[in-house]
């Protein structure tokens, strides 16, 4: 149970990294972050056919950090936030560990600057 | 100027993402958090050859994320932390961007619903 918990666990964030990997989506994102959006409200920025738009779209869907809705002709698309915070955990929690690891470190050598020197 | 500054944060950005869009590579990451680690302690934990073990470190070095000096015939590798930072906070403005649109939205369906129905 928890071994495949886990094993989803790296599944989700290597498709959220992943994804989070290329400009487009990430411009895409940045556009689904001041709220929901059209396909062709997405796609009017970007340098690229309606087609290449789609794909990357797929990409974010299938990452889980965006969710869409077909109503009527219309897809509309919206950040997934659980998908964010996941990832945004997983690099916070290393910064966390190696900024806690540097601070021992630094209490380390300021008490045994303290020490007279034995020479 | 800027554009190219620009044009090299999001090449930055790339790079990290991807570099840590592979399970593999986060585990490494995750032990050099703990402090600076050889290659050979890197590869002890990872069922794969050093070769393999080698390629993934060359993509965490070229995404910034660790650095790595030979002294003599070890390798010692460790975190950096300015690219990890980069990346957190990249991923920490659109979910305080996403969060801050929730709250007005929630703030204006709190005012509309007070407001005496027309009907």
């Amino acid at each position: 149970m928890i071994l495949k918990y886990m094993l989803n666990y790296q599944a989700d964030l290597n498709l959220a990294f992943q994804a989070l990997a290329d400009p487009t989506r990430r411009m895409m994102l940045d556009r689904l972050t001041r709220g929901p959006a059209s396909v062709s409200e997405l796609a009017k920025p970007l340098a690229m056919s309606l087609p290449a738009v789609v794909q990357h779209l797929q990409v974010l869907e299938a990452s889980g950090l965006v969710t869409s809705a077909k109503v009527g002709r219309v897809r509309t698309c919206q950040v997934e936030p659980k998908a964010l915070r996941a990832t945004e955990q997983w690099i916070a929690d290393r910064r966390t560990m190696w900024e806690r690891n540097l601070d021992r470190l630094g209490a380390y050598l300021a008490e045994t600057a303290d020490e007279p020197d034995p020479s």
